[in-house]
């Protein structure tokens, strides 16, 4: 009896500690012993701590809620930081531990195509984390539906006119887009062009907080949809996409990849304007 | 004396056993009712942990074991896990705890720039994330280090003639090229023509494993350079890339980022050869 009421779990709590001493009362020189034999033969929580194997626990998660948590921590931390925050953030509330020992703020490292270097958008690669841990795995098959999903993700983002989330309440009113790149390089420079004001701009950043709102809300249906046993890659790469790859990546297997070929090889001018 | 007994930090572990029990003697019917009061109050070891604030403690690391065992590791999980495990593996053996608590095989969602879609090098990505978690944190003044360590690195990844480090056993001789671009799409394209090799051949997977311990042993390097305070960016752009820069970064503010702009905008042929 002593042990289970010390162990992992903690104690039954709906039992009321009034309760709890009552039925104690016959087994506390039992317990006392079992106590502190237990706290002698176990490490601190510190150093016994390690993360449990993937996949961590999901249970369905309201995607409105998450995309909108990811629009509120985008100030906070970048886009990497509010898209996984907003994923996870819910499942931290109510699954507890072991979404509660994992350091999020790491993903600050993402902000802005990683560093401020523009590369891969900082959205999807929070996403594709969050992605890998509630559905990856090192056996092959949680490997393949976890690439599955995040695949899935990429192309999506790719093809459609975002933000396609609107916050609560927002400083501007932000146009879509579609990026015809997982690149944030490429993400930013259509959508400024699209909206006509500057990189720098803050609504150029409040529509990358909206995007985050995009990302977390998509991501949060492939999951939801995965965890009910629904999900089925639905997204097609582009025709001229696929023409490529069909020498490329498979007959001459000189090159890798599913981005949009024509975002960057064929839609650049030939020459630049007299500088 | 009961509580701190059974404190999330463990008894005191000098003190033995026959002796807990003799002090513990008098004290037994009020440490049965301690323990039992603080099970009901405080939440079990796994539910309590949370990660300490960034950045976690840091100690110099042998670059050359980093390099080896992120090689060790790229055909276990991949490129941004092995680059990941390189840098902090040996931290976990050292320090332990927190670094026992990192979910690394999350990190396996890297692969090949992202589940195959060859957006950034996941050698790059595992690093930054490593950077960001040991140097970086949410004080502006940790951001702005981080940041500089990961576009020192990723400048680096770009123009140097790559991979650098050769493990100590390997099946192949590997020839080594400059990528001109963080990007897994173009780093993988590069090699294979000068290696003049398949994508997906073994000799392309390998040369990956080595790259993984070049960019592992070079993180590993400006982390322990930052430890002791010697840290300075020292990566200078491309002159080409700087003069794009000079217009569309700052004076038209109509981009973002720091990738070479001659990867992508003007060396693929303006015309396809006839399909």
């Amino acid at each position: 009896m002593a042990l289970p009421m010390m162990g992992p779990q903690g104690l039954r709590m709906e039992t009321s500690r009034r309760d709890l001493v009552k039925q104690t009362g016959a087994l506390m020189i039992g317990a006392g012993f079992a106590a502190v034999a237990q706290a002698v033969a176990q490490p601190s929580a510190a150093t016994a701590q390690k993360p449990p194997a993937l996949p961590w626990p999901f249970q369905p998660v309201d995607p409105v809620k998450a995309a909108q948590a990811a629009y509120d921590h985008y100030y906070a931390g970048g886009c990497m930081f509010a898209t996984f925050e907003g994923v996870t953030g819910q499942l931290r509330e109510t699954i507890g531990y072991p979404y509660t020992s994992f350091p999020t703020y790491m993903l600050m490292y993402g902000e802005a195509g990683v560093a401020d270097t523009a590369t891969l958008c900082g959205a999807l690669n929070g996403a594709a984390a969050a992605i890998y841990l509630m559905a990856g795995g090192i056996r092959p098959e949680r490997k393949e539906i976890a690439f599955a999903m995040i695949r899935e993700l990429f192309t999506w983002y790719e093809q459609t006119e975002l933000p396609d989330f609107e916050p609560e309440v927002s400083m501007f009113d932000i146009v879509k887009s579609v990026a015809h790149s997982p690149l944030c390089h490429a993400s930013i420079t259509n959508w400024c062009k699209a909206a006509k004001v500057k990189t720098h701009s803050p609504e150029r950043a409040e529509r990358c907080a909206w995007l985050c709102g995009s990302v977390a809300r998509q991501t949060i249906k492939l999951l939801n949809e995965n965890a009910k046993g629904s999900f089925k890659p639905a997204a097609v790469l582009s025709t001229e996409t696929q023409t490529c790859r069909s020498c490329h990546n498979i007959e001459l297997d000189n090159t890798r990849g599913s981005m949009e070929c024509g975002s960057c090889h064929f839609t650049p001018p030939a020459t630049h304007s007299k500088l």
